[in-house]
């Protein structure tokens, strides 16, 4: 790569997961910033707040009382944005006239839930204890394995799970208790459909697993590693999009939460802490992130099984502090996402972060 | 459609141009809303502001005194995502071994210039007066020839120009100076390509142009348009992901400003200045977006050219109120595309609104 400099020169990289191209501008983060500023991390929130709809006791947004519970709890979310027993749309799917073309629609059924991580307002991931986010990791297993038989019934309506969370006020979440979802749908959402196909095209071509071959290739050339234990390996992908995405992988082939043993569990639940304590650590405040896991859709195929690597991604905006984020905006959305870091950079300032101490602590 | 209801039953919907599916529930607007408030717009912007990079005869960004400008300045961005003369990647796009696989990068150069809508600090596309419109759309055209006249020479590393504008700092604008941007690149950016492959695509199969048969489809229909005049036609597309995205047509083939009589131009300046007074009339105040066009790259092939019928793309994420927005997260973007509103709804809401008189004249 004759004088070609990865850290300074404008570039493309490829992303084999959703088949997109991603413009990497390493030289951009030194531009100056008088855009938004986010708000700063409060932690002085109390750890019970009279006016959440999501601590023990209190009135939940359907008016319930929530139950006095002691560990996590999972409750149908009151404003779901798919549900059971709908009118079906008549669509046999054939494009008989124009419109066909254009107005293409499609039934949804399912269910959405809400998965409150602890009683205590104002906890977090990494402020979690390992037992406390091991009920977190219980309870989305539990919530996995329900709808699982479920889905094995005639007619079920279940076919994939997605579970997440979104971190912070700027990332959409409407409350700061603790807590993630997950929404069940009766087809694979498309995002994950998009990984799927891109899973099924590459065995097709190398008789061979992407995430399998990609964590190997990983493991040898170790600059974009932020994580690793026995069982998982995070690290900022080569094409990753947000300043400090990261994707949490399953070195082995787990299918879902409902193949982990006891120990495959504990190790996932070292590794989360560890990687959301490096995030708070990186600019001292309790960071920003979206993140999502990936698993075995329900009543899977053969392909679908083989395409079901185990994963977690994490897509986190801040950029450069704990006030200043990245805007995926008009270049972005309309023209190619683009990056002021290179992966190494965000990875190698990740890798460096204490993950053991919390900030907080140190203060 | 038996008993099924559109504005309260949750389905998905499919884009053509980004062949990609969303998730509509219309259901979800009414749910509350606890979350992140976005800033109210202030009025109270001074006409020239001192302390602004972008105001005439102020110090720029770079450091050097901007020119006392009358109506557009376009120049040069200090921090441009791509820049010209970059030493070559050497890639010959080959798969020699499981790294090539994974790691694909190319190369990528180009300009990116900023353009200054007008001298005025607290001045928006709804407020300018049509002559001063009209300059921008001049500035517009006169770039695009500009570098389409230099695409032509050998080696030229031009191929495509994207136009845009990130209206409001919760859009990651930078400065509240009316302004857009324009990053002309060596290569078509991903997204824009993937509309190009969606057009080839259909008219391969039907003999025929996606957006010209579409526009034919959404007179007939005309539950989603906001707004008509000879040239264009503005709806809310079918498959609109942002609550009031919408989609901005030329009613026939123009492939670019460059192909605009003075006739056209005005249209287009009257039907911008329309939408976008609807826009912040709708919840009254300056609204937010980002918005692109879309036109042939330089050097166009037949195939290219054919392909390139002009549009622009407004995504706008004001849901409820001047400060309650949607938030693209966790199940947006790990999962799929989710509105709560569906795009008949949205077309209504903003059609039945003023498009002459601006909220702000009516105080
Ligand atoms: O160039 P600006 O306006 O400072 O920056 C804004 O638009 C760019 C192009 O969409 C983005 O890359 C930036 O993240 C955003 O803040
Ligand atoms: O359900 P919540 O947390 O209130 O809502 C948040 O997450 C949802 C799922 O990503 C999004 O659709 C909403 O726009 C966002 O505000």
């Amino acid at each position: 790569f004759g004088g070609f400099d990865f850290t300074d020169n404008s570039h493309r990289r490829f992303n084999p997961l959703t088949n997109s191209w991603i413009l990497v501008s390493p030289h951009r983060a030194s531009r100056p910033w008088m855009g938004q500023q986010e708000p700063s991390f409060k932690s002085s929130e109390p750890e019970f707040n009279t006016k959440c709809h999501l601590c023990p006791e209190n009135v939940g947004a359907s008016g319930d009382i929530n139950p006095r519970y002691l560990s996590t709890f999972v409750f149908p979310n009151d404003f779901p944005a798919v549900k059971l027993n709908q009118p079906s749309l008549v669509d046999d799917g054939k494009e008989k006239t124009i419109k066909d073309r254009f107005m293409k629609t499609r039934n949804v059924e399912g269910r959405c839930f809400v998965i409150c991580f602890s009683p205590k307002h104002n906890s977090t991931v990494p402020r979690m204890k390992d037992g406390e986010l091991n009920n977190v990791v219980n309870a989305w297993t539990e919530l996995y394995l329900k709808l699982e038989t479920e889905a094995r019934s005639d007619g079920s309506p279940y076919k994939y799970l997605h579970i997440f969370e979104n971190k912070g006020t700027a990332m959409g979440c409407s409350n700061l208790h603790p807590h993630g979802q997950a929404w069940c749908l009766n087809v694979i959402p498309d995002e994950v459909d998009k990984e799927f196909q891109s899973f099924s095209k590459y065995s097709r071509e190398h008789a061979s697993c992407l995430l399998g071959d990609y964590i190997t290739l990983e493991s040898e050339e170790r600059e974009r590693i932020v994580l690793e234990n026995d069982v998982f390996l995070v690290v900022v992908p080569y094409w990753a999009v947000w300043p400090f995405e990261t994707l949490l992988l399953g070195k082995q082939l787990l299918h879902s939460l409902a193949d982990f043993n006891c120990k495959e569990k504990m190790e996932l639940v070292s590794i989360m802490k560890k990687l959301t304590t490096k995030y708070d650590n990186l600019f001292q405040t309790s960071f920003l992130y979206i993140m999502g896991l990936r698993q075995a859709p329900f009543n899977a195929t053969q392909q679908e099984k083989d395409n079901s690597w185990f994963h977690i991604h994490f897509y986190s905006p801040l950029l450069r502090s704990a006030t200043v984020r990245k805007f995926l905006v008009g270049f972005e959305l309309l023209g190619e996402p683009q990056r002021d870091l290179n992966a190494e950079q965000a990875a190698k300032l990740l890798a460096d972060l204490d993950d053991g101490v919390h900030y907080t602590d140190r203060l």
